[in-house]
């Protein structure tokens, strides 16, 4: 489906409504009675066999009656009537189809089946579906409606070039009305149900075409076509149009309910994340959060938002409202001497600084306009993002709010952005009316205006992936041995790609031990060596700080018992004998592939921290090294890379370069077609200069 | 001041209103009419020396003109005027009075004089005050309403069992506003302002007597007296009323707001934290969401709620609200095999199960109260703790609403707290006044809903402390030596009250140490002794896992030249030789004295952790081993305590009894009226049984 072609169908020229009536207990007639209301410039053919005209509109028997082929059909008929009428809406002609009506692959196999022969009867004659158990569409760039929500039946559509593609047709019946009242328009919704045809891709790849859409707003369960989203969620950004995206099953929880909605699998949330992440697509917790962003959006574009002045009406709100944002992450302006010496002018000594208190003004009436004269000169102050405006009751809000909008509209604060959060109920009634004629974005509490200045700033402080090059003198990966990789073979493949590894001997007895020893130096690791023991330190088989040949030989004799006792029937192919090496910082570094998004790096805590911090940043793959970098700066084991307690920086070119190597070993594995994971753990990281050493690794590759 | 001597402060027979107006620009023509407009029962004396009435009632020159001496008066003066009759006020026998007026202690020295002497020429008279820089005060229990906010401009005030004090005079306002359109009504309301006289605390335990609240709500900036706090904290828990508290200032940029706010220094944070975690306080971060959870208590009192079902008419709802509640720490409720067998006579295949999809059932039409049957069944559930009913656009919402309320008061489902989220925003209006009818708490955001779960939850699991008791055998702990005590001083100390230490010899050459190593045994570890070095591996001055008498006297030579290179003007005490400890975890214990609250001990994630993970709990000294246990499990490295990769549990006990300990030693030093700070980093805990040994200490103590 292309962009273009989807442009066509959602701008159609006549639609027909199957069971349209004029009772509005009815889903027919709800869908009818909504379409009329909203002003649809094309033809409309209610089908009904048993009423001559509906609404003052002549009827028709059925969709073979209509004068012409109509563009659209729509239909909320039981499940048992919707493929015959499919099929006789394709073979009429129709191109495209609504099917409101649920119990099809949400339902168990059954409904899958009849969903399969739907999709097939329409595919007959060239007809595409939207759903089935969806709720429609609203495009008010198109006057068009084909919904039955009550929250349609409202005197007129707000146009705002806010797009919105929803797995869920409730949830977009919800944001419709809430976003209504907070006057938040939209140029399309597209509710995709079931996704038997049309998919929540094709209706995104049509709002990055589309002139009316500058803000793309998502709400996602399972993506249904892993490749094309990646290439969709690069276009987006390429195109310099926002993707935001609230995802159903981030924990797992969610995911069992996202799963028993529409029978998409919730995917990986964590792989998906790393897509995200990489093509700026801003994942949301909230979908009226999601919205408020996208109105900020279009108010304010291609802004950065990172830093944050506050003015407020209450030394409260203020004190509040900065303990949030340094919860948020969201930065304080620091305002320069010079927005300072203007402050001062008006306000007491200590209050002239940011969050800035109107009520601390320095002479009761010292001048009418201070909102005016306060968002002025703070807006102005280049340190300043974005003005944060943060209303409790006051004598007058209604006015103080419109001398906040008029100091930023003044030349100086240059159209920098601004957040209203309007505290107050029935008091701040006018001024939200003011804020919505005027276009200015608000939110009633706090909390929602943190979760958008966190999306903002996520955006606006995105940085671009670089064209990721294969490392010098690294040659494309030939195809591995498959299977699980034991500990040697994993190093010899890390080794292959030039990643470094602990040296190793095995042996298998005392003799052979110490023979190893004396050339591999003291002090040493012994580890058992069994295809038969995946956890080694598990069965007691890992022995460290061994300095002594004689140290040796004993450990290895405990070990030889120890192992025995644990994993009688393990085979015991021999002990790796190996250089103990030294780190300051044990990290995990992998690779594997994910089943939806393909080749993946992994970069995290690494040793026992792995299960307790759970920090890891996964990437795809290959990854360049900028993008490396800033993954591993965003751990949360970061600052142990800088200097600490009397050590230098660690070498964090080290693990860059081998996440970079790992990642076209991984592009290499993925393109000869297998499936894998390898994992370091750990890797050694040491003191600036001196590199990083793998000293445990396993993989596994088989085929896909 | 006792609590019984504010209840008639707060209940004047008389109230005087000092620059009374009709003029609504002014503060005393807003204070005296919102007065009139809520029927309060009293006498009212409007003073103006140049109107003979004002609306209908005779005005008095002066306060000497009163028939008699008010109960309570109130004024928003200048500033310069509120002392001369503040002295006028109280010389004519008033008993209270409320200052509005602003720019006394909360703008400098200047203003803190005056406020000073303010108070003192009423306090020469036993007259009582209220701010000054406050809104004054709301009692909907008494009638009463002395505060000019335009939230007041409503035609009846709603009473309820919800106390509120406030340190912001704006958020109460704004507050109160909100709450009325959320049908939140109050008990008492007060703004304490500046608290020149009465403060919080006096409020709080007017509130804890008060027969007409049953929860205190607070907005907090500072503690004026910690004392007192904390021992109204134990007397609102032991009365069984739940206290909530707003804490402005939890991190640095907050207080900095705090600070210029009312001049209140906001305090640690996390001592105060430790105070409201022992006392069963619960803090949130927003003042509205504490509202909120106030107003559930009080619809559901002393219940617990510690797992959740969630009821919804969208699968895309569910899938949202399971996400947001695993993060927020709520469980789902696990049905069981009854309800779920009970829900699948209505419900599609996997979908009669937590969350449930109203949308999800099995016939169209199979029932008409899908709604009641779903509710009563879910919360007839023993797993259900509450049930959280997440509102969508649906077909009928009022309807729907209607019948989860019904099914809600079914005798099967218990009386059970429900919490309403009304997404929707118009479609949902009629849903939402019944809901302010039945008395039914609801919000409109999942992110309320969750702030408030999270506190319900703390509330309710909550444990009460045991009283401590001193360790058997352990003697109070006699007057140390004062000053910064090094290592071995800060050992002996902590040997002294039964914390085990690693042994540990002073040596200043090489032999002295070889022999000393014959007495330890090896591995050894090697540290400088010096009163200027405060950060020993800063300077080179550790050397760990010496293994052999020739390796000590290489180690010793080497850090000698360190050292002397580092720190070439430090005095060298010696070198201290240890032997060096195993552990498989390192802790930090330590104790203090907060200048608020006392004597409290601190226990974290040790070593490297200390400042990457910030993981550490704070409790008040002396503390029982059952709370000090709890803390231990609390914190994020607890996983590390249980069996982990083929070793054994660690031993808790041995931490929490070096908790308990250092929490005596501390409450000892407080009773001595000492300053001090104690610290072992490491702890090194071992396998349970095997105890743990504090291998670093250091430790300060002073003269208060």
């Amino acid at each position: 489906m292309t962009a273009v072609a989807l442009k066509t169908l959602l701008n159609p020229r006549s639609v027909a409504v199957i069971g349209a009536s004029e009772d509005q207990t009815k889903f027919g007639g709800r869908l009818y009675k909504t379409l009329l209301q909203h002003q649809y410039a094309g033809e409309v053919y209610p089908i009904n066999p048993s009423r001559d005209s509906l609404f003052g509109l002549k009827t028709f028997a059925s969709i073979q009656a209509t004068p012409q082929a109509p563009d659209m059909v729509i239909m909320a008929l039981p499940r048992d009537k919707v493929k015959a009428e499919i099929a006789a809406c394709a073979e009429r002609g129709a191109r495209a189809g609504i099917i409101i009506t649920s119990k099809f692959s949400d339902a168990g196999p059954e409904g899958q089946a009849l969903e399969r022969e739907v999709v097939e009867a329409a595919a007959r004659h060239g007809m595409r579906l939207i759903g089935p158990n969806c709720l429609g569409l609203i495009s008010p760039a198109n006057k068009l409606v084909l919904c039955s929500s009550p929250a349609l039946n409202v005197p007129s559509l707000i146009e705002a070039p806010i797009g919105f593609v929803s797995q869920s047709g409730a949830l977009m019946g919800t944001l419709f009305d809430r976003s209504y009242g907070l006057g938040i328009g939209f140029s399309h919704c597209v509710s995709v149900g079931n996704q038997a045809d049309l998919e929540l891709c094709d209706f995104v790849e049509f709002l990055i075409e589309d002139d009316r859409t500058q803000v793309i707003c998502s709400y996602v369960e399972g993506i249904k076509s892993p490749q094309r989203f990646m290439a969709l969620a690069r276009r987006a950004r390429l195109a310099g149009k926002p993707w935001l995206m609230v995802k159903a099953g981030a924990t797992a929880d969610g995911s069992r309910a996202a799963y028993s909605h529409t029978a998409s699998l919730a995917g990986d949330f964590a792989a998906l994340k790393a897509i995200c992440d990489r093509e700026n697509i801003v994942m949301m917790d909230d979908p009226l959060d999601m919205l408020s962003l996208a109105r900020a959006m279009v108010r304010y574009p291609a802004r950065r938002v990172s830093s944050v002045a506050v003015i407020t009406t209450s030394g409260g709100g203020g004190a509040i409202s900065a303990d949030q944002l340094s919860h948020a992450g969201i930065g304080l302006a620091q305002l320069g001497a010079a927005t300072r010496a203007g402050l001062a002018e008006h306000y007491s000594e200590g209050q002239a600084n940011n969050p800035i208190d109107i009520g601390g003004r320095r002479h009761e009436g010292s001048t009418d306009e201070l909102g005016q004269v306060t968002a002025e000169l703070v807006l102005a102050d280049p340190a300043t993002d974005l003005g944060l405006m943060v209303l409790t009751t006051a004598p007058d809000v209604p006015g103080l709010t419109r001398q906040l909008a008029e100091g930023a509209q003044r030349p100086a604060a240059a159209g920098k952005p601004t957040l209203y959060v309007m505290l107050p109920g029935r008091v701040a009634a006018p001024a939200r009316e003011m804020l919505v004629a005027g276009g200015l974005p608000y939110v009633d509490t706090l909390a929602e205006a943190m979760a958008i200045l966190r999306g903002w700033k996520a955006w606006s402080t995105y940085q671009a992936p670089e064209a990721p090059s294969r490392p010098a003198g690294m040659a494309a990966v030939p195809a591995p041995a498959g299977g699980t990789l034991g500990e040697a073979a994993a190093k010899a493949l890390l080794a292959g790609v030039g990643i470094p590894v602990n040296q190793e001997r095995i042996v298998r007895t005392a003799d052979q031990a110490v023979d190893a020893a004396g050339a591999l130096g003291f002090p040493l690791v012994l580890k058992v060596v069994s295809p038969d023991i995946a956890h080694k330190s598990d069965v007691g088989g890992v022995a460290l700080n061994i300095d002594s040949a004689q140290a040796l030989r004993h450990q290895l004799a405990l070990m030889q018992s120890r192992v025995a006792q644990a994993a009688p029937d393990a085979r015991i192919e021999g002990y790796s004998l190996q250089k103990q090496e030294h780190g300051e910082l044990e990290l995990i570094v992998g690779a594997r592939r994910d089943p939806q998004f393909g080749a993946q790096v992994v970069v995290g805590a690494g040793g026992v921290l792995v299960e307790l911090l759970k920090d890891v940043a996964i990437l795809g793959a290959p990854v360049d090294p900028a993008s490396a970098r800033r993954a591993v700066e965003g751990l949360k084991v970061a600052p142990l890379l800088k200097p600490y307690r009397g050590r230098g920086a660690l070498d964090i070119e080290a693990v860059v370069d081998a996440i970079v190597r790992l990642s076209w070993l991984a592009h290499d594995l993925e393109s000869q077609g297998l499936d894998f994971e390898v994992e370091v753990n750990p890797l050694k990281l040491r003191l600036q200069g001196q590199g990083a050493v793998a000293v445990d690794a396993r993989a596994r590759i088989g085929a896909r």
